[in-house]
């Protein structure tokens, strides 16, 4: 199939790239572009019937989109707006230079999806009205049941999925929703005043993305009205459009936990890539010097007992693992709604005694191995200083991601280079510190 | 709010209690018993109307759950499972021991509903027979409008939300499906053998959930009907068990990464929580010992030269970033589909560009800070090592994670303790290797 669709794309076959693709869905043409180089998807989405290019356009992927927009010309994106959902059109203009993007807006017939689709232009990505389309049933509640119906009629090709109908009052105003299946076996004279469900859960266009995706979660709702600060009715968020909030949000928390500045993929150029790792990486490189200088200021103990040397990795790499442990227990309990919370001083306290076993097994394992190794007050030293440094990574990796949710940061940033670095620094000092104390005894 | 219902717990007012939440979203109480304890919760939920406190248990955590089942004897839990979906009840009927589970089922009134559960429990959780439930509408192809919505109307009550009807053969096999919105605009006489739409698409029931949720991602399906090996439709999946899957699976991810077996929570208790993370620090802790058994081969060079000891630190933090780094990417571009799929060896050519950048970069600043502080042949040795340790560090980081994923393991694993340390092991040993060839040249 892909060979074909090459061959075709060489010799410039339109009509047998229509042919084969025009009735595949649109989430499969697109898999099937992205196994084509760019210029060959370029002319087949040109190839394709126009509201099937439409969905594919708006279905693929945002980095993709920016790069194959220089290739279309005003014109033809107004064509493929015209037929897009108007979230997804607001994707695309705003991924335009301004000048391109007044142009499509201008070539477009619809002039009611025009204003719609400058209106969504007004809001940013990140909060409620960024996410919403126009695209939604709106019934005054002194209607009846058949005028209803007559709405979705009028509307269907507009509406791809309805879900519920909203009512408004006069004022336009949210009050409440019928949903589909109501109205279907409700009687065609019966008012919608009168039928209406008024518990209908709402959000500001203002509200940041993530309360949307947890207000859908938590209620397992699939679409749910936007309203402005007036409280009328302006727009409506999909679950489709959330999962992929969803979706990014765990990549993002990826990122940070990785060290990599946000944003970036593997197929991004060798330079963006390197200038997304190096911050952090410098951060690490920083932190080793200034290991280094920590270590330097116990060289008269390491040049008597070499053998301290030996174990800094172990006091490191434990360290390192007990906090990125801990930070990973809060983030994931920020994360999720918990059950039966305990307070603060109950949760470090279990977090002490965690961290007290895990202490005291480490630790006497390395006693025991060093013992029979290198002797006895070589093992007392490392899992003395060891025991001490589980204690400390546990408290600060337990810490530090609170502290910094509390602060209003993402505390996914905790198991973050910065924070492993100052705690690898941490558990290094204890060490010589306790090496230098013991040894001296 | 919480201190009231505290209160009436206290008193053993029932009235109170039923009388205040009985209008609340089932997902809002849910969240005001997480704030109570364990036992008030339970009476609060048995002071509920039967079908809220249905709902209410269905919403609740599966850890919470499990807890709580032991409060409610066999005939109270058929109450609230009589009244629960079918995926709801299977989950809760899954959580408890087997005798329980049949005297339960034994006690449900509607036999249909009894079968339909016996039937789900044989599904493993993570199949897509585990999440999918019984409701749903079926329409027989030779059914015409007013017959659907007949079923609709007569099924109203078990199935609240319906989005689509499925269309079958006299086999039960699935043939297509009928958006709701069409059918409330197609005329009552119409047949539904002439209206449904054949392009539906359907997972069978042993398909792993992880597929159910990039099926239902990459569509966005809001419900998804689900077969048996013969075709013939079985059950539905809706969006919002699939949003608990993808979360799950985030939640996973970051527990791998962190180096903690699966399945704890924050709340889960002391003896459980140092058991899931024991084994990575153990781990960990033999990549120090054998770390310290590495630099003791070197423990000539270390007594000639003890400064080598004070750039460990840098060496093995920088190593370890740049293999979690790495692995990260490769993580992301597995977990969501690749526009424009490099080849692996431009990719591999792509991520050795990268280190050299990086490795050039890092190699040259410590190369600066040590040649000013402690001159040039250790300056030469430790940029060299850092140089070698982050590229060696990249190729791994990327290798790993793919390995992983070509035999069938979570490539995640690869950010985990066990593959850092070995990546820590490595630097080291390069570090030491390159110290001891420089100096005695």
């Amino acid at each position: 199939m892909i060979e074909q669709l090459k061959l075709a794309v060489d010799t410039q076959d339109r009509a047998f790239i229509q042919q084969q693709l025009e009735n595949v869905n649109y989430a499969d043409i697109c898999a099937v572009l992205y196994e084509l180089d760019e210029e060959e998807a370029v002319f087949v989405i040109k190839a394709l019937p126009i509201t099937l290019a439409a969905d594919v356009i708006a279905e693929l992927d945002e980095d993709v989109l920016e790069e194959f927009l220089d290739e279309f010309d005003s014109k033809e994106l107004a064509q493929y707006v015209e037929r897009q959902e108007t979230d997804d059109a607001k994707d695309l203009l705003d991924e335009l230079p301004i000048i391109k993007r007044e142009e499509v807006i201008g070539y477009l017939k619809n002039k009611e999806k025009a204003r719609h689709i400058q209106e969504l232009l007004r809001y940013e990505e990140d909060c409620a009205g960024g996410l919403m389309g126009k695209e939604l049933i709106k019934a005054n509640m002194n209607w009846n049941v058949e005028q209803c119906i007559e709405e979705i009629r009028r509307q269907a090709k507009h509406v791809d999925k309805i879900y519920s109908v909203y009512v408004v009052d006069d004022d336009e105003l949210l009050l409440g929703r019928v949903a589909l299946k109501k109205l279907l076996l409700a009687k065609e004279n019966a008012k919608v005043g009168d039928i209406y469900n008024d518990e209908v859960i709402s959000v500001y266009t203002y509200q940041p993305t993530e309360e949307v995706a947890a207000i859908m979660q938590k209620y397992d709702l699939e679409a749910l009205p936007v309203i402005n600060v007036q409280g009328k009715l302006v727009g409506r968020i999909t679950i489709d459009d959330v999962i992929d909030v969803i979706t990014e949000m765990a990549e993002q928390e990826r990122q940070i936990m990785a060290g990599i500045s946000e944003d970036v993929e593997e197929d991004d150029s060798v330079w963006m890539l390197s200038r997304a790792r190096l911050p952090w990486l410098i951060i690490g490189l920083v932190g080793g010097i200034i290991g280094a200088r920590f270590i330097g200021v116990f060289e008269d103990d390491l040049a008597e007992v070499t053998a301290i040397a030996f174990f800094i990795p172990l006091i490191m790499a434990t360290g390192g693992n007990v906090g990125i442990q801990s930070s990973a227990l809060v983030v994931q309990s920020l994360a999720t709604p918990q059950a039966f919370q305990d307070p603060i001083t109950r949760k470090l306290f279990k977090v002490f005694l965690v961290a007290l076993i895990n202490g005291i097994v480490l630790a006497g394992l390395v006693y025991l191995f060093i013992y029979f190794t290198s002797g006895a007050s070589l093992a007392y030293v490392v899992s003395a200083a060891l025991f001490t440094v589980v204690l400390l990574a546990s408290f600060f990796g337990t810490v530090i991601p609170l502290a910094l949710d509390k602060i209003g940061f993402n505390p996914a940033l905790a198991s973050g280079p910065f924070i492993t670095t100052t705690i690898d620094l941490m558990g290094l000092l204890v060490y010589f510190m306790v090496a230098h104390a013991l040894f001296n005894l």
